[in-house]
């Protein structure tokens, strides 16, 4: 098991269970406007994390609750009126820039809908973007138009690759076959990377290391399972491990 | 283990398991307004206990399903203009008081849209209303001003205190620390209140009864699981399980 | 334990290993437009058996994301603006009509909106149907007054009997009670059948073989299970491995 979490840290185990604790002890709350589908995964990876969730969705409530937490993930999975009128009321005020902000565009190659908010979206500065590497093609394509100033992007893969705007990047090179296959996996990882955020303003280190967490769980998990569905509880109990290995 | 269900049972080990049976015999529906991150965690738990589940939010089905339920809970999380309509109707239909009713005020006390909700609902008469202490806090708030006549009040925390209008309370002292890292398991505690309060008319013990289950399911399945995801598998098979103690 | 996916296949367990291998071969994607409470689930079993799954619901964009797609499911289950309109949307255009189509119609016995919608959905030809006894009194009621021409029809319960326009029928017998108390698995199940559906053109064969292979992944984790919250863990195990016996 090769530990990467990036090469900027000289002893990543240590470095990720160190990460882990701080994240608990900040018990920051992550504003997830997510998909329906991934929202009960998602919020137990953040929880298991020492991460609070907030999952408002509905326009006249949104703003107060995106407004009073820590750190915002749009995804773009199983839109509705709803969550369309939600990114609407978020994307015209200001305030919304001042907490780390991820984008997951979630099969955003295959709807038009999809693809005009990320456009909207990519017009903020500074935005991480998450996605894998189809998503992430749609995202460049977007970008080589004008969007995505200041994006730090994450291509998920096999090998997790991260890119800071100014042309570095690292790459994450933990997990397991398993994670693809548990629903809202993905997801999750979007939400951990804005919670990590919270804590580590060097947003090229706060994916890595949030990639590195969700991947070496995986590694773990995948050693004392027998199929999917045992894989994914016992990815959220390794999870909330991370910060007592030292 | 202390069992503390109440101070009203002799034998409160035998009555749990009894009220357990005899929810599991009546299998009652309990139609959930609930909100989506929970819904599937809460169905599951109620399955368990030999409870069906009915989640319509439609407004123009909703008032059916909830004429045809035995119980009603109402969740204010993850509001949408569906469920803001689907309150509507049924806070309009007085048959909806001709059985138990639920509110559950999540994360009032950030969002004026359920601040105006939970109101409206407290309005109502014989309430149950079930909350964390932040919350609870806002329900009081209201209650001040002349809201929730003959409400049971039940503040949930490591011992739930259970009020009822007359000034009597009592508590439950049961539960694990891993219960407040399930997703939805709060809210699942609400729908099995209005589960149990469809065996039992006396709404404190109705309460109790179902937070008791809550809590020795959750000390069972504590000892049992390693890190959050096994054990709210292992809740899932203790609350199932509860009335093969005897 | 008695193998019976079908009368018409001589080696039912050889059937189903095939036919689960050449499903994950194929790896089509299934547009479920289905229930919030069940999704997850549904997009676990499927990603179990190397299906692929999309969920989306929003009219603008639920064509391209079922155009797209191998094979569609309509669960009317919580039904909201959304789905109504999406469903809407898909009925309205005949392309629709060019691949797989699965209809749930959940608790449609009680709800005059989804019984409008069935009897919408049952004016197509050739829809396959998948209901409990008292949903599929009302789809017969429904095909009385002259809907479901060519329907396949598909009642579940202890034994599942399928049956063709023809006449002929068809049964599994396989399964446990542990199945009934998972939110989610029937919905799945009808996921699961639009998928096989994918690569078997025999209408009645493709419900069987998913009926079974729910089944026989349902009696191998009743087998290792301690309750209903640990079966539904082992059950997605067993799906994933259906075609590692041969």
């Amino acid at each position: 098991m090769s530990l990467t979490v990036t090469d900027a840290v000289a002893d990543p185990v240590q470095h990720l269970a160190s990460a882990c604790a701080k994240l608990r002890a900040a018990a920051p709350r992550v504003q997830c406007l997510t998909n329906t589908v991934a929202q009960a995964f998602t919020a137990n990876c953040l929880h298991a994390l020492g991460v609070r969730a907030s999952m408002a969705t509905h326009p006249a409530e949104v703003l107060d609750m995106t407004l009073s937490a820590d750190a915002v993930l749009i995804n773009l999975g199983t839109l509705d009126a709803a969550r369309v009128d939600a990114m609407g009321v978020l994307l015209d005020d200001p305030r919304l820039r001042t907490k780390p902000l991820v984008l997951d565009p979630v099969f955003v190659q295959v709807s038009a809908l999809r693809a005009a908010w990320m456009r909207r979206i990519l017009a903020l500065d500074g935005v991480i973007v998450k996605g894998n590497a189809d998503e992430m093609r749609a995202v460049r394509d977007c970008m080589r138009d004008g969007g995505g100033r200041y994006a730090t992007l994450v291509t998920t893969g096999v090998v997790d690759r991260i890119e800071h705007w100014n042309g570095s990047t690292r790459h994450v090179a933990h997990g397991h076959a398993y994670m693809a296959q548990v629903t809202g996996l993905g997801c999750a990882a979007g939400a951990a990377i804005a919670a990590f955020a919270v804590i580590e303003r060097d947003l090229m280190l706060a994916a890595a290391t949030a990639l590195t967490a969700f991947g070496i769980a995986g590694e773990r998990a995948a050693a004392m399972c027998s199929g999917p569905g045992s894989f994914a509880v016992a990815f959220i109990d390794q999870l909330a491990n991370l910060d007592k290995f030292r």
